[in-house]
């Protein structure tokens, strides 16, 4: 049985990976866990440990072999099989999303946006009215919501995709879904990053004019 | 001098923030560090203890006043005062943010697009040619710039804003931007979020397997 991987070791498998990919599309066909970690901030033998979850990758002593390394991480993360996204809610969000190149080239494709009524298509893809929603899911295999609703409604959305067997829901509303534990939610949230970043700035304001009094 | 606070307590005043809004909202004027704790799904203890980082707010017992926390709450995080924004990347995301009306209400006004060349104005913002930018920022007092540019420039861009004055960057760009230590930088990592994503559905399918296997 495979053992459990900590939270902080999943966070960097896209990093992991993106590294990687840098590498490859340099021409790089040979790196050391020195060098990973060098890229990532952290120290050789973390990166060792990280790599240990998943068997280890192979001879470090002669370097990790770029492209086969990058394929492992490719199917730890899912990337070697195809997902269909569909996208609730098109305002500017969700069209910017549907729009968005990068997600393709990794297999992700977005199958459809749904909203208040039917719409003119966006970027070629159809948006369907929510009262569509059900007999969307019905008939075609999807495996991830994007919710990109006012708040108000997003737990609303998120309780129907569950119940209607989407697994995986990727949540841009400003609001913490509660659905059953089997279910996987990942949060991008714009506010509490711009709160974030406003803080940070006033703080650094601050510290800037305490010093110059 | 105010002591240190943590990036625990720093990642949780939006939460604070957007609770309190809510109770407001709903007409609740007073609420208990218990009921907060509750929603944040913290304990009440780590409530009181995050609040004497600034100060404690007053008598818990009575339970705290909604609209004066919320009122000390804005001020923490910088929303009573106005932050003017620029976007750098006039594609799907940032023609997205610069429609984000959500940002309005708290002070945040996106004043100006930049891209390659000028273009037609977005939601009633201009976009002009990245030459102009230094122009721009000379006449203009902007606080923080949004790099939504591919990853392959977004460094090189960070660099250009800081060197001009700008002192916080929120970064769409996939890539860790390396500026020097008094400028503060918020990264949206849309790619590593849906990676995270992909590797835990994967991981939720497998595990489903091995039990019904």
């Amino acid at each position: 049985m495979q053992k459990e991987v900590s939270q902080a070791v999943i966070k960097r498998l896209p990093r992991y990976y993106r590294y990687l990919e840098h590498l490859r599309n340099n021409g790089i066909s040979k790196v050391s866990s020195g060098k990973i970690a060098e890229m990532l901030d952290i120290t050789a033998s973390q990166v060792r440990q990280d790599f240990a979850n998943f068997g280890g990758f192979g001879q470090q002593g002669y370097g990790y072999d770029v492209e086969k390394l990058l394929k492992e991480f490719s199917s730890i993360i899912g990337l070697d099989c195809n997902h269909n996204l569909i996208i609730i809610g098109a305002g500017n969000m969700g069209r910017a999303l549907s729009g968005y190149t990068g997600f393709e080239s990794d297999g992700f494709a977005v199958k459809a946006l749904f909203d208040i009524e039917d719409r003119e298509p966006v970027n070629g893809i159809p948006v369907l009215a929510i009262d569509k929603l059900e007999d969307y899911l019905l008939k075609n295999d999807i495996d991830i919501a994007v919710i990109t609703t006012q708040g108000n409604i997003a737990h609303e959305i998120a309780c129907l995709v569950v119940e209607l067997g989407v697994k995986s829901i990727w949540n841009f509303a400003p609001v913490d879904l509660e659905v059953s534990s089997d279910v996987v939610v990942e949060n991008i949230s714009m506010s509490e990053s711009l709160y974030i970043l406003s803080y940070k700035t006033k703080q650094s304001r601050l510290l800037k004019e305490s010093l110059t009094d």
